[in-house]
């Protein structure tokens, strides 16, 4: 996986919570700082399925075609606990 | 997998929504009526979770130990469409 | 607040959730029932949306008015809970 | 509204950021820092509801009392429309 572009990102989502920071402190209207707060959560998002993705097609293809079941059984819950986890309502 | 456990829980929740009608036409507080569609929805997600945690542990075992690569990257990005379509903030 | 209109979303919703489980007893593929199960949490999403629009204009806009501190202040915490609940990750 | 705390948050929120990004070259596990994205989303998600929170118990409250009916129709709008943005699923 290409974590040097997935870096990247999460650097350009640590300068948008720094600009957040600057509008509170500035004063800016509440509901546009909440509207920035989701635009970074969706950003984030993103990153978690980039993240995913890579995954899948690497540590899960080989733990599901490795030897070991309990790696593969624990490389798959995994998968539905993170779906849980953000699947909550 | 355990579709009729599955297809049980469908059919209670689709009591729930019956009830949540009758609430409205009840007259019963909004804020309550939110509080049910909220626990509706939480109920399924976890049929969602129950699903996708059979799926894994079949088709998707299935997939990535075959021999036909498009089938193994179809079932695999399925998996990262829904987990990014559920975790859109 | 219409609650003709939000009643008839739910009985369709109640369709929707019956069809689901048409879907399983008769093997439909996994990842197609979860984008269904999806498709009744974004449709069960909009009647919340709707139900609060109401809410805040009628309770709401009474309750801040209103002459009691307390049923003002549970209102808005309502509000705040609500949102709290659906925005858990 | 006390936007120190606030600002504090979201400064500890950056460094969160700054360590998945050292999580990430340092390739630590691919699902734990996934399961940190996941917490730096709820925390956001925190930071949201103490916001909205102190907007309604001060703009909404002002805009409901006041004189202006098409600033009190934005105000709520604006909650409406944050409540949808976070309940899309």
């Amino acid at each position: 996986m290409d974590h040097d572009e997935t870096i990247q990102r999460l650097k350009s989502i640590e300068g948008h919570v720094r600009g957040i920071q600057k509008m509170l402190a500035d004063g800016k209207y509440c509901m546009d700082v909440i509207g920035q707060i989701q635009a970074v959560q969706a950003a984030l998002s993103k990153v978690s399925t980039r993240i995913l993705d890579g995954h899948l097609n690497s540590c899960v293809i080989e733990a599901v075609r490795g030897a070991d079941p309990e790696a593969r059984e624990r490389v798959l819950d995994e998968i539905t606990a993170v779906f849980a986890a953000t699947n909550k309502n």
